[in-house]
């Protein structure tokens, strides 16, 4: 039998290896390496830059956790820019509510989307049948920069980490940009990187002093993703108006009756609930 | 340079590794084989059988959720007894309680114990320099068999998985026997594995369903351990009397003014909101 392992580093001296059943696709696009990789515990995975985005597996809990916390804090979301999420993942559970009219995904890679179609339809499934959505293939950053004031009711920014192409959705002009084109109601979800490994810990204060002093309400919440860096990954959560906790009406999510395997509204309170070494890192930039 | 990794597998197709800059000591007991490496991201780590027991670097999350929940439950325990923690983390924080009178350390394998002393200080430090801890190095299912009713007013069994010198530690007679020998008002807090990778799964759930039927409070709590097997991981949380979340008093908790970098009141709450996944797992044994 092959032995076949992909490996990703999680530091210089730590890494994060599996088993690779068959090496289905690999494309080198003008943004990044697409590789796409079949395994028996995780299903299909793809990599971009050799780092891992998503697995069947356990998609669930990135997807659920970047929608529904925003969705159970102000279900009156309508309007939904999504930056990044070629997967469709995001886009996957965002189209669950039936109250949502519009989602514009911008994903940079066309690539990205096409090949998920092909070999992830797990979570691509939306991409192509639901005529709410509509897809940009351009860079977040200028898409936002274009757009009208007040635009969106919320905005998902559903990233690599801050190389390569994701870079520019990590600086302090993209968030203005998604300040302004919020409604007053809005709510801004970012990719927060993780706190352990130092590296990503660098990155995650980076994102939150530059957001938090964009927005009245600027918060981190924390879930567990087994194939990330430590597993222990975080979301942040900025607003004009609404608190995560505060304004968190769970009767109201639950009464919608949807159906989740990691999100639910007693999480999302312990969600908010982050160790003292993470509040010391965060606080270190305010 | 030495290129040397030590490997972990966390499912047969997925593995954690680490680059040692040495392998300090080896050494095979009637118990385990034992082995103390040091690198540069974790700090020294040993191992049992090829499995992580702990690093430097992350070992505080361990140790802090295993013995602060139940102290900020009832700050009154005075008499603790540990099962296995040989390399003395548990004690460390248990016996920053200026409350506890006594604790009995239960190790089968008292070579853990002394090469912890000379290479893991950081945890080792209080196992030869407060009296008010005695070691004892035999099996803890013996030990409480012997032990009189109501002797304890906390449990905290620090163990391996449930293979190997731990595999006693998670059966029916064990779970009794620390029912019998805590007082009233005694809590037993238990390495409860992790509910993601299937075989770990199927662990946390023979213990769960073993220890709910013998407490009338059986709950279990999560936190975020990045060199452990998919960062997510459990403690169980059994009771004859206290809840953890109801009879939680924070502001005793906090009054007390002990520094720690990942346990606060807040976490305990957030620690016991666990994923739908996670629920439905557990209550499959039920």
């Amino acid at each position: 039998m092959l032995d076949l392992w992909f490996s990703e580093s999680h530091a210089d001296d730590a890494k994060f290896s599996i088993r690779v059943k068959e090496h289905l696709y690999s494309e080198k696009t003008p943004f990044q390496q697409i590789d796409f990789f079949k395994s028996e515990t995780f299903g299909t995975f793809f990599t971009l830059d050799g780092y891992i985005m998503m697995t069947e597996k356990d998609e669930f809990i990135y997807h659920e956790m970047i929608t529904h916390v925003p969705m159970a804090v102000n279900p009156e979301i309508k309007k939904v820019l999504i930056i990044g999420g070629g997967d469709g993942g995001t886009s996957r559970e965002i189209l669950r509510y039936k109250s949502i009219e519009k989602v514009d995904l911008v994903e940079i890679d066309e690539r990205v989307v096409r090949l998920c179609q092909k070999y992830l339809t797990q979570t691509a499934c939306k991409l192509d049948n639901d005529n709410r959505l509509t897809m940009h293939f351009e860079d977040g950053k200028e898409f936002v920069k274009r757009t009208k004031n007040g635009t969106y009711d919320l905005i998902l920014v559903d990233s690599t980490d801050p190389i390569g192409p994701g870079e520019g959705l990590f600086t302090n002009e993209f968030y203005n940009d998604c300040q302004r084109i919020l409604s007053d109601d809005g709510i801004l979800i970012n990719q927060h990187e993780s706190p352990y490994y130092k590296d990503y810990c660098h990155e995650m204060k980076r994102a939150h002093s530059k957001i938090k002093d964009k927005f009245p309400i600027s918060m981190v919440y924390q879930f567990h993703m087994p194939t990330y860096a430590s597993g222990h990954w975080l979301f942040g959560f900025a607003s004009k108006k609404y608190h995560p906790l505060n304004n968190l009406n769970a009767d109201r999510w639950n009464s919608l009756g949807l159906k989740t395997k990691y999100y639910n509204t007693n999480l999302h309170k312990g969600a908010f609930a982050l160790p003292n070494y993470v509040i010391e890192e965060l606080e270190k930039t305010e």
